[in-house]
């Protein structure tokens, strides 16, 4: 099994930091492996508190389920198939900011979760994260 | 960093008592620090038990994301773009009662929380407390 | 049954407050109800931050056995008969610095507990607090 | 209060990786802030899984305490004055690895946790990377 190394984990976390310095954010950033378990977390100079385990638990949906955390969010409302799968876990999020990371084979590695803004923009972060994987 | 007193938050769960016994309710007050760490608390007699986590948390929500914690409520219902954000962080509190406390340079340095009523008397005695900030 | 008021519980909190001051230690204070639920809290400046669940879990444990929470800690050493007890109860501490509170009649009303020295002046600020009782 | 910043704790983690490479260990290492709360954290390669969640308790346990980690250990032994006190806090570990971090002017602006080897290591490297923060 392909598994994210440190030097990957830090390129994502830079990667997603200077997307979002870009966007004038502050986030939290964090990368799990292929056992949903913590890489890698920074968390920037005056990102939200509350944002330090969502984070996590985005990159850990995110792996958990080997899809991005928003696609959760879509079967999870009211009335759909998961409804309040986030209770499970220890905790889901289920909205976007979550994504898989997949090496250059396309074999997923861990995932990336980024919160502290917008969910728009947590997830621009995020994907901003994903291609700094080499 | 500023960070708030004892005396501070004193005068803050003093001055949300007082409006507590204008309005004729029976509340939980709150104060958390910067790290979102319990400094102060009170439950006045007869205020529900329940209220005891909910005021802790509420304060604890409104520092974790600098903001109300009623906006948080505005944003995490089914459809919202933070659905269920309250199963993360051990537990948020995403309705009225959870107020960032600021000093007179403007900088948080903690918040209050407030239960025991409706969500309506809670946050106009949470407001009240933070008015208490010298 | 009797029952601690909040005024009570601030004067507990207030004796234990002085004396804490009169020892020129930082502490943490909690008083505890009937139920084993938090009354009242405050964290003096510069106090442990590990020391508000161990102030708070000393109350509880004296009210939850009605003896000081030093009591337990001399049954549940290895090869006594209340071996690890503190693993139950979400926690407890067996250590001094949890007493119950009694009132004229002499029938329980609540806890308080102080964590922040040695536990010889945690004891002794408790101490002080359960004479603040009136 | 000072607060750590990001660019201090990193500096922290990569002085901690440095010790680690030279020891030939693999280490997993955590910043948390003064108010307890994680800022920085890396997992080496190959590092213990086991050792996430106690780089972590040990950097939280260090700061909620303002002493290194294994103090708390040198109480907390059968007969001892803090006998079990690891329950707390939602866990604490009380073995060698965390330590307060101080800046130039001697506050505390958080602490440093290491796990993946002996308690001796574990120190060494933790050790080295509370002379990283300039």
């Amino acid at each position: 099994m392909a598994e994210i190394t440190l030097s990957q984990a830090r390129a994502v976390v830079d990667a997603a930091a200077r997307r979002s310095q870009e966007l004038g954010t502050l986030m939290d950033i964090a990368v799990v492996d292929t056992g949903g378990n913590l890489k890698a977390f920074v968390r920037e100079d005056g990102a939200w508190l509350g944002s330090i385990d969502i984070s996590i638990k985005k990159a850990r949906t995110a792996r958990f389920f080997n899809m991005e955390s928003g696609e959760i969010g879509k079967l999870s409302q009211p009335g759909g198939p998961l409804y309040n799968i986030e209770v499970t876990n220890d905790g889901l999020v289920s909205f976007p900011g979550g994504i898989p990371l997949r090496n250059s084979d396309g074999a997923i590695v861990g995932a990336v979760g980024v919160s502290g803004s917008t969910v728009e923009n947590d997830h621009d972060v995020a994907d901003a994260g994903t291609r700094g994987l080499s």
